[in-house]
């Protein structure tokens, strides 16, 4: 049986998640559908992350299982006629005979867009986040810093009820301007080897509390250490989130 | 009677455009009841740049005579709180009595934005537009360097049935990658002291046929000399459209 992988981009408001749930409009739900169109089977997506409700993606990564022969380039194609407008398949390959999305991928690259002008911007508020009032960018960028390396990252998220660890490596963490479409917000960059639940969304919420000097460098230090939930700050709105990309293979 | 002028911010895609109709949710519209709701005054507000159905702005001008004695700060933050999401106020500012939005604008930028991947990004798709296949970028740019000068622009648009004149000067043009969040989109901006109806649009989808090789500059420089709207190429879609800002006063 072949072992199709595939990279997806969609936009995240009308979903209420990535995974497959008993009620809503899934990406996944709507990914299997086509799939069921395109070629007749009922198969089970799996995703190299899970997104919430509201949580876009321009690099996730998807395989499945499959009988059907259809080329890559076909796939690609078709899906694409077959999918909604707020779904597209970016690329298809195929993977190797046990490739995993999940389990196989190396690193994730999150990205979380704010706008911290005065008023924000409309045609932008799908996918960032108006924060009001000045911030503090090399502050936070600083604060970021903290998270690089392997930490037990249980003060920013959780994982299920299955005692699993919430040890993760972080690679990189930042906050910058970017550009977007000729206006200026501010992105937070974090990658890493995975996720907590929320993780992304309650560094940002406790890093924009350095931001506006409620909270200092060294005070991200101590929540980190304490490993608590509860001393980090608030977790920022799902939709500034987007899953930039995963990264499989030899990492150096 | 004070003369205010607001700079606004909006989101076309619900809107059939920027000037009051007889039907349908135009920018004009939400604004007037909005400061209906706010003054109580029943007034018409003059615009900058008139946009069609779909077309954003993060730079649109207005102006409007009130009696009321709300400060500038008020009057902006009020808007902001009153008016749907879809349209915001980025600043409001004591206009000289005689300031016309309209008239007295010197110059205007539009900008419009093009995704040429082979797949699109879905939660980009509000305000970027798809185009598939390749296209030379170098070929645009210097396409669109034929339009900087004082041109007749009949080719390129229409005016109203006043007999008014069509010749504008462009004052920059251009077309190059920028970034949209970490996506690579190309921008073709146009910096005039006014534009014919569906000029940027009609523009773009000339350029774009030199893009694809299936016009050569120098046609684009006859196409200009021919000023036969029947000549251009097709005008691109409105959505792809941004109203970028718009110059008052003494400009070099």
């Amino acid at each position: 049986m072949r072992n199709v992988a595939l990279r997806l981009a969609y936009d995240g408001s009308d979903f209420v998640g990535s995974q497959w749930q008993t009620q809503g409009r899934t990406v996944q739900g709507v990914v299997e559908s086509g799939w069921r169109e395109l070629t007749g089977e009922e198969r089970r997506f799996t995703f190299a992350g899970r997104t919430d409700a509201r949580v876009h993606a321009q690099g996730q990564v998807v395989n499945v299982r499959t009988e059907s022969e259809l080329s890559v380039t076909v796939v690609q194609r078709a899906l694409n006629a077959l999918l909604p407008p707020d779904v597209a398949v970016l690329d298809v390959w195929e993977a190797e005979a046990d490739f995993h999305a999940r389990f196989w991928a190396r690193r994730r690259w999150y990205r979380y867009l704010v706008d911290v002008s005065d008023v924000p911007v409309p045609w932008l508020r799908s996918f960032v986040v108006h924060v009001g009032g000045g911030v503090d960018v090399a502050a936070m960028h600083a604060a970021l810093q903290v998270l690089v390396g392997e930490h037990d990252f249980a003060a920013f998220g959780s994982v299920g009820s299955g005692g699993e660890t919430t040890v993760r490596r972080c690679f990189a963490a930042g906050c910058d301007w970017v550009d977007v479409a000729g206006r200026q917000v501010l992105a937070f960059d974090m990658v890493a080897n995975g996720f907590l639940r929320r993780m992304v969304r309650t560094v940002v919420g406790t890093v924009l509390l350095v931001g506006r000097g409620r909270l200092g460098v060294c005070d991200v230090e101590q929540i980190l250490r304490g490993c608590d939930r509860r001393l980090a700050g608030p977790s920022a709105a799902a939709h500034g989130l987007i899953l930039m990309d995963v990264v499989y293979g030899e990492v150096e």
